[in-house]
């Protein structure tokens, strides 16, 4: 809801005193009537001739459009005599809750007053003619101009209960900024909204604003000058805009506006290197840059998202209340939401969580295309809402029982849905920073390209039907098996999620807290699960799962039950492509002698690259005239 | 061989116009000994006073430092009086092989020439002097300067055998620099060559020009714009540096000193959007850019590489003599060198070849791996060799079968390389690309992350002893089925290769000649084989060659015996990424139904990311409240 006060009352009351504190002290911009007479007024009254009611139509006609628009926007202060009643019904035809704030002094006081003004000049009984023609309003607020002018303020404020500055202003109002800024609002933060009413764009604050009348707490904007003044310094915006080029757009326009210390967040998947240059770009403002990746979708930013800051320390320092009173929280009450490093590695952590999340995507659509030919939607949902009753619970599990179960008419909604799954890239982004960092990624990269296989429908129903498939399929696999390997190929996925990362912390010094991460991932994310729970645990002690004896023994134990499930596969002709990653990853990190030294060999043989050897220690290069 | 001529004679004999000329015609530089008096002698002749033979020491001294240094590096033309045998003497003590020219004419005909030259003044008896001073010579070219100086400068070329200027620049003289060079010498061009004489590198250029003095048709530098001069116009230079930032370092101090219509070519490992980038550089200078992807190794270079030629087609007209003499042949005989296409395609079809080949070397090392635990190295040559004889032939396979059979002493080398596989960066910039791309690579990624997988040498030995390994090994695998595993997976190999040239060809407009780049890599590179030779007859005919039926029915028929490979390699423990990455992509690529269905389901269901339906064939997206 957008406030529209209107501060009246006889020329020298202080009108314009008083609506500047206010505005100073709200935020809300102020205007004064006289400002808005057409040229004929000022001619007029330039001349010496007192305006008639007739002339003072087309002032009070411009005035009323001023403040239906500030309510719809911003809301707005203005001081203006407004003595007689038809002009103040003229001035709230078109804004709907106008607070009227009546500035009441006597004649002798005011007469005083203007006296003692420097450099004032009064025609003798203009001032008579005023309270002459002022008719006492009996609404409104009353205030005695006997007291001072912040005594005024501080009870036109009160009584309207108008709020001071915004503390926090949200650039975007998107599927995720709406959502983040009412989850702000919910929790009583002052806000400020803002979204550019160009294009199609036109009516989103004004219907954001509408469909939340209820929320004293949200001013809105399309004017970013106005938007930034409305907000308590240092300010704090958070930007929830495209990913890529627009962010540097909207940040060289916004920037210029800002004062040193403000600090600006980065909500939305921005790519890391991008977010480390905007964090410098920044600097030369002397305005803080938080890169934060932000989990969830919709429902999480709603009602409190895993979120994952990156940048300067004492930036995130300065907007960590507001971030962590809207994140998720973790089982023991504590935010989902921690200052994560420097630069961009909180858009880092964000990106290999949704490179993890691709992993655990795929592995439960391998488990369908593997279960589907001995098994019914129901049945699959069955089965898998009892492993998610148990350490398999997630929520993407239990996304997929629902998902399994949803009908529409008689069909599953499920069979009707095209195989061809699309990406938005950062998954692919997680796998080229893992070739970038020379990290094992194989289980990430083979959800990528499943995706990037499913793509191309119509080239591989045609194949389906060149390509003659001779093979018997067989009847169904071993549950419990199918059940162990799902846990092994989830805790390969998250161990390798976790060695992007630490590469990562290595790289660029980052020093991530692995434990941090888990923990903020434990809930309001999209792979939160009690394996994260799990992990959290670890984390306190060592980067690396295989270090734990319990973890080794766990997966060696279930190591066979994958290798009969990619077994299952190549008898019934499924591709089990990140099942397959997990398991040949664990087998070759835990194979001393892996054949790698014939790729020396040839190397050293075409290239002269040279190899090591296994009998010198030193590590010394040698080449062989082959 | 570097040329080293001094034109002498008595004053007035013509040797500054003679020298001049000769080196506009060959390129080389000239100096006149007048310019290296000490100041002792500037001065005494200065004072009128004739200098004698204790005062030209220093002088004669300074000349034979500067010949010497001509000797080895560059050449040189000097044009000096030298009237004594002994000053001749003096000058040649440094230089090995001084081409001595004698300018003769009489007193009468040079007497009446000095006197009509404008401005000259000589005092008398000064010439008769020379001629009394004069010890003609009885070795050396003598001319008679009756003759013009255009004839003379001819008779001494002709005399000399001396170059023109050279037609071509090899900057750099590292392995590849180095052998590419006396490849273009073999093939009879006059070449200059260029090596900067800092860091370690102070003797490069001359080490190189002694080990190959018996070449009389190389230059060589160590002065950039001598170098520069030294080139016949329009300029044609091959860079043969490390790729990255030193290209675009030498290219800031080697463009300035081009002229409109040069070429530089790139013959490094540079990566296509960095190469994309310096064609348009190049444009501002008016001077072409090629980007030359160079396959084959020091031996591919010195005796004939494969060369990919990337950029403005007409400047690869004007270099393409020489790249096409140099590089290898195919089988009926034309050269393994043609124009690729625009931007950095060259480059960017040189990154896919050394990603085909990290792929043909994983499927062997997979191979060694999986026979090494039922076969000796030299049964496994033996079975290698008997493979190459047939349809599976390839570089890789042959070398394969060499280092298999290599000892030293009583072990096998192979035996003693360390199992940690280095890496240059171009497979994972392929898999990059194609994860930019949108194309499913596979095997290329698999092949890069099995290097990276051995890398971790410390952590695997480690693991290996952590963990218990009870699962019983097999005896021995059926070869006639790994046979056909391997010809299966190096046919998906080669498809999904050029499915990612593909994919680039199509995003950037290159419209790429798959069967001329079969036919370039059909010889001189690493991975040429028979293969290659069967691919460019397809590649006539469609760019998929998944729509032959001839090769469906080969990998239908092979298939199965992937599966018992992978098989065998799931009952023995061993990871066969490569091998399952290409079963994995073919049963994919065959089947109609994929489970990403699932996936769609499980993105519109947390982000409301939407879908398309099996029974709306308009492809409109849908959304379901789930």
């Amino acid at each position: 809801m957008n406030q529209v006060v209107v501060i009246f009352g006889v020329s020298g009351c202080g009108k314009t005193t008083i609506a500047r504190l206010l505005s100073e002290k709200t935020g809300l911009p102020y205007f004064d009537a006289d400002d808005f007479h057409p040229s004929a007024n000022i001619e007029k009254m330039g001349r010496g001739l007192a305006l008639d009611d007739s002339d003072r139509e087309p002032w009070l006609e411009r005035l009323s459009i001023k403040l239906g628009e500030a309510s719809k926007e911003g809301g707005a202060i203005l001081a203006c005599s407004a003595l007689k009643e038809k002009y103040r019904k003229k001035l709230a035809e078109r804004a709907n809750d106008i607070h009227w704030v009546y500035l009441r002094g006597n004649y002798e006081l005011i007469k005083k007053r203007m006296s003692e003004r420097e450099g004032h000049f009064m025609k003798p009984g203009l001032l008579r003619s005023q309270f002459e023609t002022l008719e006492e309003p009996d609404y409104g607020i009353v205030v005695n101009i006997e007291d001072s002018p912040q005594e005024i303020t501080e009870k036109i404020i009160f009584n309207l209960q108008m709020k001071n500055k915004s503390v926090f202003g949200v650039y975007g109002l998107g599927v995720m900024g709406r959502s983040l800024a009412l989850n702000m609002a919910d929790k009583g933060f002052e806000l400020s909204v803002f979204n550019r009413a160009e294009g199609g764009e036109q009516q989103v604050v004004a219907q954001f604003m509408s469909e939340n009348e209820g929320y004293g707490n949200i001013k809105g904007f399309t004017d970013l000058r106005r938007f930034v003044d409305s907000l308590e310094q240092p300010r704090r915006i958070l930007l929830m805009i495209k990913a890529g080029a627009v962010v540097d757009q909207v940040m060289e326009q916004i920037l210029p506006l800002l004062s040193k210390g403000d600090v600006l967040i980065d909500g939305g998947n921005s790519h890391y290197t991008d977010t480390a240059r905007r964090v410098k770009r920044s600097v030369a403002f002397g305005v803080g840059f938080i890169g934060a990746g932000i989990s969830g979708g919709e429902e999480g930013a709603r009602n409190g998202p895993s979120i994952m800051p990156g940048g300067g320390q004492s930036d995130y320092a300065k907007v960590a209340d507001i971030l962590e009173a809207i994140a998720a929280k973790d089982a023991s009450g504590k935010p989902c939401c921690q200052y994560i490093g420097p630069e961009g590695s909180g858009h880092f952590v964000k990106m290999v969580h949704n490179g993890i999340e691709y992993v655990e995507m795929q592995l439960l659509a391998e488990l369908y295309g593997l279960l589907k030919e001995s098994m019914s939607n129901e049945e699959m949902a069955d089965l898998f809402e009892s492993w998610n009753r148990g350490s398999l619970e997630s929520y993407l599990l239990s996304i997929t029982v629902s998902i399994l179960r949803k009908k529409e008419g008689e069909s599953f909604v499920l069979d009707l849905i095209l195989d061809r799954a699309g990406n938005k890239g950062t998954g692919s982004w997680s796998s080229k920073a893992a070739l970038d960092l020379g990290v094992v990624n194989t289980m990430m990269a083979s959800a990528v390209f499943e995706r990037y296989v499913s793509s191309f429908k119509k080239r591989r129903t045609e194949l389906a039907s060149q390509v003659p498939v001779s093979q018997e399929k067989e009847s169904s696999p071993d549950l419990a098996a199918l059940k162990e390997a799902y846990s092994f190929a989830r805790l390969i996925n998250h161990q390798q999620g976790f060695e992007l990362l630490d590469a990562a912390s290595k790289e660029y010094a980052w020093n991530l807290d692995f434990e941090v991460i888990a923990r903020i991932w434990s809930n309001g994310c999209i792979i939160k699960s009690s394996l994260m729970n799990r992990l959290e645990g670890y984390f306190g002690q060592d980067t690396d799962l295989f270090s734990f004896a319990e973890i080794r023994d766990e997966l060696s134990r279930q190591e066979s039950s994958v290798g009969q499930l990619l077994d299952y596969g190549l008898r019934n002709r499924m591709a089990l492509s990140s099942f397959s990653a997990s398991y040949y990853y664990w087998i070759n990190m835990t194979t001393d002698l892996l054949p790698a030294n014939l790729i020396q060999a040839q190397r050293d043989f075409f290239g002269a690259h040279t190899y090591q050897r296994s009998d010198d220690p030193g590590g010394r290069s040698h080449h062989t005239d082959w």
